[in-house]
């Protein structure tokens, strides 16, 4: 299905659905739901990818990721504020990792909900250090304008917590950050079925994160086929533009004259 | 993507999302809409087909539905009451159209929503004289069970009124209906969007019935692949399993030994 | 709070919450009840009610509601069909209970719900027998509307199967019927929580009915008290018109010439 | 009705009803609806109180409150950022009015969603001078806590935009919020009916705001009784415990030995 290609800061993407990298069974069941879900960007935890040549076991992470095929998007998952944000964010260039960076701050051990104060402090610094900057963020529409007044190149709202699979309970907010965007608005965790997808690109998001619903599938591989075709049916009726909801019926079928 | 065929009476079906035919505003973009939404379950008004030889303007509409390709669903949209409803079954089967019916009597003009007692009664009747019949009701488990013992191939549940947009505003009912099938339920009107078809899937439903949503979009033969997308989408998913929603987060990236 | 009162056939009440006697701990917390609700019409089920001068424990509980305080209203719960709901309406008759039937049948003992098509066929043969008839049904219009067709006094549709606690789950079907209604419409059943009961007032029910909420709480006369409060607020709310929702805000305070 | 009372700093309350002074048609219908309400704590815009003695239509509004019944809320809107709203924090104290405020800080004027970043930067200063600090904030988890932790004496989540009539949009956040809070929290803003305020308390909020739907009903005073009832119904229910929703039916009846 042929939709307009996604912009972030000088980049174009075809594919409208980042992935996430955590909580796959296997590596090699990772590479192959990437491959099957179409994404072009994938996002991986700092901690975990091998900056340090240590023996994490999953440290050999980013040679299951095609750096020609994938744009590699750092984050900073596990970060309690800003500051061991902005020193992830500066090791993972050291690294040789892309200048991008998912700014994940989360306090909270419970619901991973990300700190607004924190967060603009950290993005504050990474753009003047040249950074890339796509913030993970409550659905707080004056929070993103912040945000974008800083240098953001997208905003990351959140559907609902991390791995909660509920879907974008935050619609009403969502609405109107994309009603007041002015670089693209991701909507991130909470995901946790095709039709949610499929639902925040129908509400006019530029792109979804989807990992757990993924991850955790009876098959990843199927399941990343599955959303690659919902955010394309949900983008598609976006960009064509979808009716208003209508309380009483409208018949598609001629009623009158009927057998006469 | 390969999902699980849809089985109704004695034949089998790839797709599991039918398509409706009013309201497109040319024939020749309903067939190319047909064809783009991958549908093998097409129905057709019997107002709208020319039974009779008359000169109605849409008469020649089965020309452009392949009897080789499409499995034809006449329907009695317009029917007040079972004698009505009966007697166009009886004439579409007189006309050499399959000996399938999809069952709708609406007397409501306003909301267009089924008569329970009239579509039983209709269904009785069709049954025992050899039809395949698909009876479209609104989202009531009790009488969804008794047309199940009539002997009807299907059930077709209404996700909201037709043409409203609304999505499946039914869906608690739905899965009730769902739980207790023993023949095939396909959710029929009220679908706006590929997201409330995938959800429908997701819920379920063994197929979906789609007609407005394509019809009058911007670009009915896109909208009708994103539909199919959808269905596919919601459907692997639903073969699949999808996990429970939860209250709390669930991380997907390693929040311990952060930086150690 | 002084509402209009709720007009049922030749009677007239005060107020719009009817209760039911099922579940509680004693008929002694259930009188109390009662009185702290505020209600003036109460269904008893006939099976508990002592009509054969048996040994059934529950067989006193009319001791308990003074009919000179109270319209008993005799419900056929547990009936499976028609017959056997006409059998009960009878039997209450001769009783010397009022002439008045809550009318239930529910062949399906995991969701409660009722038959459409028993109910209708008791309805035209009690109302014929000049029992002032409250059916019990699904929330569909279409036999909404056939029911007052047959001369019923009211209409109860479910707002979600009895004891779910789940709200107007139904609420788009529950607008329907009551905008197409010429007698009273009575939400009952899953009515979990005062603010459910508000919410279906404030849509335009007539009168709701609940029981489970109230029988099975910490403090069944409290909560009681709690659901008059919140009917007679919905009430209220209806009976001056609610605003339209607004996907924008609209300041409550002077935001121009600020300090100035 | 009678519930537990609502402690804010070293003040207690028995009705957790409080409301907004903007909109009314006049300032005698306002003190009416106050009185109708219960309400106990009473906001007002500082920009609408005379302050400095001018000649504002609506100068004397401070004339219809009696200091001696309600405890006077300052509020900041109108504010644009945290200078702002602390120079208007310091007018008030140093006109008489008492040491509490409500912080608005709401630099969009579409939605007027408050700002995360200056509403902290503003409570800490005022909770430094010794203010009781009461927020208006987005039903963002993470800020709730910081403010907490900085002092604030409440958090005071919106449930949808001001005066957009939605409800308790924000549910699945004000919950989190709710769960993890250590001083009041009062649902602000969006509450269009009384439904949405009683369901607010039952999500457990220690209190919720009123004025656009009050001020603006066709019989204000009226109305403020509804709020009245229906935050008490509502707030007696979580004091009580509410049970889980389920979605099979639980019968009230007695179902078996039935007519034998």
């Amino acid at each position: 299905m042929k939709n307009l290609p996604l912009k972030i800061a000088d980049r174009s993407f075809d594919s409208r659905l980042m992935t996430g990298t955590g909580k796959f069974a296997s590596n090699e069941l990772m590479r192959d739901s990437l491959v099957s879900s179409g994404t072009e960007i994938v996002t991986v935890a700092l901690r975990r990818a091998d900056l340090s040549g240590g023996d994490d076991p999953q440290a050999d992470i980013l040679k299951f990721i095609d750096p020609a095929k994938y744009l590699l998007l750092p984050n900073t998952s596990g970060a309690m504020n800003a500051e061991e944000a902005i020193r992830l964010a500066r090791l993972a260039e050291a690294a040789g990792l892309p200048k991008w960076i998912k700014l994940e701050i989360h306090p909270d051990p419970t619901y991973l909900l990300p700190d607004p104060i924190e967060t603009l402090k950290a993005a504050e610094v990474l753009v003047a250090e040249g950074f890339t900057v796509l913030p993970y963020i409550n659905a707080d529409p004056v929070l993103a304008k912040r945000l974008q007044e800083v240098g953001t190149a997208a905003v990351m709202p959140l559907g609902a917590p991390i791995g909660s699979n509920q879907g974008v309970v935050t619609r009403d907010q969502i609405r109107i950050i994309i009603d007041q965007a002015i670089v693209p608005v991701v909507v991130d965790a909470g995901l946790g079925a095709p039709s949610h997808a499929a639902e925040a690109m129908e509400l006019g998001a530029d792109a979804v994160l989807v990992n757990t619903a993924m991850a955790i599938a009876s098959d990843p591989v199927r399941m990343g086929e599955a959303f690659k075709l919902a955010v394309q049916a949900g983008r598609a009726a976006y960009e064509m533009g979808l009716p208003e909801r209508d309380l009483q019926a409208s018949a598609t079928s001629p009623l009158t004259a009927f057998l006469d």
